[in-house]
């Protein structure tokens, strides 16, 4: 019987969402471990997006085969019991024998949140970026139209595979600030490896003058990482959401 | 020179506020170590409350003084440049000289945080107590009728010293569920050691059926710490302000 679920992560102290052989301490190892123990045989579990070390999951979407048939709500209450308390399960739910969660993933929302305030927040600093400084959000947003669409972002990916198409778009970029914080927020129908982090960390670029709205086209032409921006923090970017059409779920 | 400060903090690896011989890992220790370092000379620091190893505040009040003239916001910058990540000075202004942030606090308001939903939520799972059971909250509220007013507390306090008076006035109780988390919110004159937690414990008793909420006012008469709820744990208490009489300030 195969399984969807949705998951909420504080990624702080993990290694990311995939599973790696050096260590187990993923959130897939995690989720893989005490499926395992449920099921009495190994479990593996297929993530819809492979989220960075410290990154943080609002609603990760994931899915995976148990070799006997639970109804949900025990799956769902067994991986609350055992998983660490960072992790948790809200939602489970019997899935088609055809669904998969990273392949039929139609849309993903990511947001990065950049404390602009001098004051630190002490309650929400472990999700966010401690930037202190005011940004330029209207350059900021011109930068974002920019990088909307379908493009190459080659230049927007840490390690790209020769062999991949890095051709991905992007369906909406907002900037909302609020209380000393600006969050980003990304919807797109796919995100390559760091690229949330890359676009981040290159809007704040813009917004610190350090680089002009009216780049982003040749950066994105190049093809080249160098061209970017950095890499912003891990700890400001959380998988707010993971959308499926009805059909594939 | 006298300073006022608003004081945010996340007192989860901390010995509560009140600095101890034993250790200086507590919030007033960290200030004056901070503060001694800018004068160059002792600096004591008065806080409105003496938060509870664990407890946490977004708006605990303190003050101190200088034995130099220095603009306000130079030593708010300076402290929130040399005190922990988990803490922030929120605001700081020139006080008059006979300001004293404890004496001259005319009114608290303490929040408690209760997940009641039986999935944690990782990301404020720090601020709450998770109980993941749903609570009687109308029974709660008769409860906390009872318990406003002006009464002596003395059955709600840990370590009651008999010299001192335990006697103070709750203006307010309010409970509000959403999200899957109940708050209840805490206004008064003043508040003992220990009682906002054991009101809050009493209260979860209430909303569990365990006691009756027409038993609060035997409760209260008996005087007698056995007879109250239990201690709910300090990781969902947060001071949320401390309110001046414009004449003191």
């Amino acid at each position: 019987m195969r399984y969807a679920i949705t998951v909420q992560y504080d990624g702080g102290r993990y290694e990311g969402w995939q599973r790696q052989k050096s260590t187990d301490n993923t959130i897939q190892g995690k989720l893989e471990d005490v499926l395992t123990a449920l099921d009495g045989a190994p479990v593996q579990v297929s993530g819809a997006g492979r989220t960075d070390a410290g990154a943080h999951a609002l609603g990760q979407a994931a899915s995976f085969d148990l070799s006997r048939e639970m109804p949900a709500p025990e799956v769902m209450a067994y991986l609350n019991r055992y998983l660490p308390k960072d992790i948790a399960v809200v939602a489970c739910r019997e899935a088609p024998p055809r669904f998969h969660a990273r392949l039929n993933a139609r849309e993903k929302e990511y947001r990065y949140d950049i404390r602009t305030d001098s004051v630190p927040d002490v309650f929400a600093r472990r999700y966010q970026y401690a930037l202190g400084e005011q940004l330029d959000v209207p350059a900021m947003r011109r930068a974002a139209a920019l990088l909307c669409g379908t493009h190459d972002f080659a230049a927007f990916c840490t390690r790209a595979n020769e062999k991949k198409s890095t051709v991905r778009t992007i369906k909406r970029i907002s900037l909302d600030e609020r209380g000393g914080v600006l969050r980003i927020t990304f919807v797109g129908d796919g995100f390559l490896y760091n690229m949330a982090r890359i676009l981040a960390g290159t809007l704040v670029e813009v917004g610190q003058g350090r680089r002009a709205a009216e780049g982003i086209p040749a950066v994105l032409s190049s093809k080249k990482r160098e061209n970017a921006g950095f890499t912003a923090p891990a700890q400001g970017l959380t998988l707010v959401r993971v959308t499926y059409d009805g059909a594939d779920a």
